[in-house]
């Protein structure tokens, strides 16, 4: 998908299902959860190294539109990119694509907070560097 | 809250929190289906009935805002309206409300398919009319 | 049900059935946590008073046996009680049952942890009596 | 672990973590499905071939240890092997992993079922010889 440098796949869980016989539209936002998770493991210590570092991550804003029907043991390729982060502040957009057909897109926001205070703390310097290093790669 | 005229309550269970220590972001979809469900029930047999009639509703877009976090057994009410129907096609919105603050809001998107071949049908004419007297009702 | 004192009901979630048609097996240990933390709030401050105090309880077993499907909007009454309790250990016993029916059962194994250390800590004394109390009375 | 054949890993997402920090009790039965899939996979069209077989298996039990607590992150190794095949009726072990260390076991009960009626029917013969043989297997 143009703009995308980094996806991931998970193949649809029986438990992610529902009695339409499709995946649940909630399983969508863990789906999401679980690329930002892989986008992170990329640099340094990904995610549990931010959490280590004092940080946490809050969703402030998720956004999904479901195109097309995901069922059961298919597999789905999350194509995902951290984009405008300024401050505390950051935005991820997702495309989902089954078989080279988007099945469904979406955005989430987000804040970056103190671990323990849980007030938002400017992103980490080192690391929104890196995302824009890896953003602005060639493929 | 203006201008909903229905609300529901759920009390947050501690399998919708996640290691942050409040509720997940995915659990506010689950919620807002509890609240269409409760929403629903009002009329006829509920969406059970539309099912009986051979319809499903599928969702097709899910847009909600965190606002503030939700923890373990926060007892949170949902307002939730049914709008714009047309066609095949309609819309919910929410809001939901802790202690008289609003928490989070959101709207999700949804067409009515015949329950066999997923294709788009009318929403029922029935319904749509009970929906319009419910939220044209003075309260 | 006979030797059960304290009930709850639950109206099973779309988003807890899967694309069998029923509700899925993992379901029903959140409908047993819901059942105890329900058991647990009709004691002082219930189990946000437990935290509150410096406890958690974590679950070491967990059994179920499915005798009948469930299927969405079913209404469950998830009869529960705890029992053996010693030393810092305690189990609780479930039957489920829709319309008179028996559709399930099972039972779960929990110790009492501190909740900063995680280290296994005596059941607190003053519940124990009134849990004792509770599950001895007449009906 | 002595006896299994089969494993699989999964990475414990942080949607499947409560507010105790740790993986919630549930979460394990869904982990214990995904084996069973993965399981099935390596017999000609797995799971999804049998639904288009025209058979589904329904979970008549489950029960699961729970030794260690497992954070989110964590990578468990999930060895499953499936014994006891009898008429319609067959059930599967479980030992979870985590660094080498034992943090969960468990067992799983089912019935083979046709898929239209959900009355129980032998367990597809070609499928218990392949199981059988697997099973026997030398390393």
């Amino acid at each position: 998908v143009e703009g995308f440098r980094f996806s991931t796949e998970i193949a649809v869980r029986f438990a992610e299902t529902d009695a339409q016989g499709v995946a649940h539209n909630a399983a969508y936002l863990v789906w999401f959860e679980v690329a930002r998770i892989e986008y992170l493991a990329r640099f340094r210590a990904g995610y549990k190294g931010l959490q280590a570092d004092g940080y946490e991550a809050l969703t402030t804003d998720a956004h999904v539109r479901y195109l097309q029907p995901v069922f059961f043991d298919d597999r789905v390729l999350i194509h995902a990119r951290c984009i405008d982060i300024r401050g505390a502040r950051f935005r991820y957009e997702y495309v989902l694509e089954r078989d080279g057909e988007t099945v469904a897109d979406g955005s989430t926001r987000h804040a970056v907070v103190d671990r323990v205070t849980l007030k938002p703390t400017r992103f980490p310097g080192w690391l929104a560097e890196e995302i824009a290093r890896a953003e602005a790669s060639k493929d």
